[in-house]
């Protein structure tokens, strides 16, 4: 993928093209629904050769899975205050908010469902959508195993594995509200009983 | 859709066809896969016009569905010897069992996936095929919370959803293997700490 620094030319006017096609997926996705997408459709709205598309990218799954990986390009910062079931409240809270948000959940939950029928599109989400992501919250809980705030065996790829499936149950099967009330009734189920509280470690 | 007593030869003939068309649904899938699956395939290999899978169904997603729903028959029994933790153990090991099952989890994974590109499938699935396979997990859980085994406060519906999220989690993306052990450890993170355990009741 073309840098962004001593770009010739001929780079420039790839990474333009590359900028114009992520955008078309997007835009067509949110105007027509991800179903309806088509390469040949990215190609015309993105004013290439429908080769382009393909020199790149293998499917329409693997342009919505680049345009989502940047555009929603901050990975989401962890808090540590301290308390980790305060900040795992945070975070996933933030994580809600995205998912609610009509830009990107129904990117998201269509990604999820492509990723049923094009295994591709599936690991490449898990690979550099989802692990990235969710690597400052693996960290921030195992900070919270060292220093003795949640149990020295829990595993935190398992466990956020359990918090995003039910953020992901809403997402796919609408069975209730994203909101933040959600996330914090996951996080305390989930992880409230197994935390050390702050208040109990100023005591004597 | 046609009884099975007093039935004239028309009604037998429905159920026939249903039958078959039902049947070849589901070995399409498994030969090809659902994303290749069409109206058109299981109309010729159950061997009737295309028009009377229409008459019935209104996309290849509802046929799965109902292929599904009535080959997946037997709603998942829930024990109740007392101890919730124990029971619901029990019964989510069987979930994921069948969702390990390489007959049923590509099927079921297919349908969560088609009802982010057709809603009305997940509408179908939440009402016809979710519901009521939970609800003797439901009744389980307030059964628990009526004898104080569970917080009164606790919403069964909502605790069902984290843990079957878990396992969607895994079904869809593959993230780690879909077994006993990950049964036992999503319905102890979940519930471990918020069960009585019996060996308290039991205690003066």
């Amino acid at each position: 993928m073309p840098g962004k620094r001593r770009t010739p030319a001929p780079s420039r006017r790839r990474a333009s093209a590359r900028k114009a096609i992520l955008s078309a997926a997007v835009a067509l996705c949110r105007e027509d629904g991800y179903a309806r997408l088509t390469i040949e459709g990215i190609a015309a709205r993105a004013g290439v050769g429908k080769q382009t598309v393909y020199r790149w990218w293998p499917s329409k799954g693997a342009v919505v899975l680049d345009a989502l990986d940047e555009e929603v390009a901050a990975v989401l910062p962890v808090p540590d205050t301290g308390d980790v079931l305060a900040d795992m409240r945070t975070v996933v809270t933030a994580v809600v908010t995205l998912l609610a948000d009509a830009r990107w959940g129904p990117l998201i939950a269509a990604l999820l469902g492509e990723a049923q029928h094009d295994p591709a599109v599936g690991a490449s989400m898990v690979e550099r959508f989802i692990t990235p992501r969710r690597a400052p919250m693996v960290r921030r809980l195992q900070r919270a195993k060292a220093v003795g705030h949640l149990p020295a065996a829990l595993d935190p790829a398992a466990v956020l594995e359990v918090i995003f499936g039910a953020l992901y149950h809403r997402l796919l099967l609408h069975t209730g509200p994203l909101d933040a009330a959600f996330a914090s009734f996951v996080v305390d189920l989930v992880l409230g009983r197994l935390a050390v509280r702050r208040a109990r470690r100023g005591a004597p």
